[in-house]
């Protein structure tokens, strides 16, 4: 599993009053968590304000990198936010995100062609209102985007899939409708990594960490290998643990007994 | 979920001693704890000894029959001892087990068509030397015993295969072997049931709770719809109830929102 920290993200409360305090302690006490859970990619994300975003997400930048060099992936909507970022890094980054919006796809394919870095791939199109309404609209819209980065001569293994996971919560049949549309990602796009935000799927309902867990085990089974979310989440890890070690996927079950004794602190 | 408290029983060293001292204090604290829990059968298992069996059996089935209308599942290789437990219990029983022994299923499955209950299948053959090698052998066995079973007129409803949950910590495939075994059987017996020793899989592996409540998740998507398990463990409801919500099985989240409010404590 590619485990994509979601912990420094400008649309939470916490971070965005950080970065306006340019409270560097608290970023880099976020930071450190998700580092020594070892996380493969932090998500940065500096917040939805265009005056301030692209300043601010190479002020984030900066911390990160000061820190540890586990890739960042740079989280915005902005191109020019985006190849400043690109311009700013270290390291390979990946990019969250593209989506079937043809616009987004004109701006956002040929720098990250040009920077030869994965991508995530949102099963939706912002040009169109609202969400997907089944799988054959995330299908398509994902086809759409997989047509693109073909085209520009991105191969299939640098893109991460999002099948966009949505709440049981508000939909009982969210879980199975997800779990299908991994299932159609995998058989269609063998060499794609498929990921999501994974706390989505219990949005508003009482011990989140429980179904989120247990979502994960599913989901891997279905052909998930990658997620978005809080990687130093101990149940989280245990799980993701022994689902690979039922999945015949551990030799000698050696990553399960090391994190077993470690307390699964980290991945 | 069908599940089938495994705790009463005699090859357990603390539940031998009890039974040796006539301790029904401690017997009756066991029962209990499965009663709190909710099982929907209690295993009871008087041990090995022929010399003794009939009576302990006996000696167990009347302490839980006045404690609870939980039916009980007469777990027995004896002929006899299943024959005089199907006479003293008040409530349909269970019975545990049979397998595609010709003298076992001879012997047993003309007492369990007459008492009308439903029984476990082994996916074994006890006339044989060693567990069945391979999903093929452990299918031809099923085969076996669901023919006999129908020939005396039992309905495959009331069958619950047991595809022989084997551990993971010396096999790495083994989770993978009983998957797809569990998928053949719900494909070749849809109105079975299937069920397994859970805590089977976990066997020599740290942290075997994490193990057994991850192998449930994915068994349950497979098409398990049972399991010979402790009940009470609060870690295996939660994993069951996530499932059974992630699989669309749980109308507005009422089962799922009803169980953590309760702490996950009762099945």
């Amino acid at each position: 599993m590619i485990f994509i920290g979601e912990k420094i993200n400008g649309t939470r409360k916490v971070i965005q009053q950080a970065i306006l305090d340019r409270d560097v302690d608290y970023i880099k006490q976020v930071v450190q968590e998700q580092v020594d859970s070892n996380a493969d990619y932090l998500d940065v994300n500096a917040g939805t304000n265009p005056d301030r975003e692209l300043e601010d997400m190479l002020w984030l930048i900066d911390i990160v990198q000061g820190m540890t060099d586990i890739p960042i992936c740079i989280d915005s909507s902005s191109a020019d936010t985006l190849k400043a970022a690109l311009e700013h890094v270290s390291h390979t980054p990946m990019v969250n995100s593209i989506n079937a919006d043809p616009a987004r796809l004109d701006a956002f394919v040929p720098l990250i062609a040009e920077a030869g870095c994965p991508v995530i791939a949102l099963a939706l199109d912002e040009s169109k209102s609202g969400m997907p309404k089944d799988i054959d609209e995330r299908m398509d819209n994902i086809g759409r985007i997989i047509e693109a980065t073909r085209a520009a001569g991105i191969d299939d293994s640098k893109v991460f899939v999002d099948p966009l996971i949505m709440s049981v919560g508000t939909d009982q049949q969210a879980g199975v409708a997800v779990l299908d549309c991994i299932r159609a990602v995998r058989e269609s796009y063998p060499e794609a990594h498929i990921t999501g935000g994974l706390s989505n799927i219990s949005f508003g309902l009482p011990n989140r960490a429980v179904v989120n867990r247990t979502f994960m085990t599913l989901a891997i089974q279905a052909g998930m290998d990658s997620a978005v979310c809080d990687s130093s989440n101990v149940s989280l890890i245990e799980s993701m643990k022994a689902t690979e070690l039922l999945l015949g996927k551990d030799r000698f079950c050696r990553k399960y007994t090391k994190a077993a004794k470690k307390g699964f602190v980290a991945k």
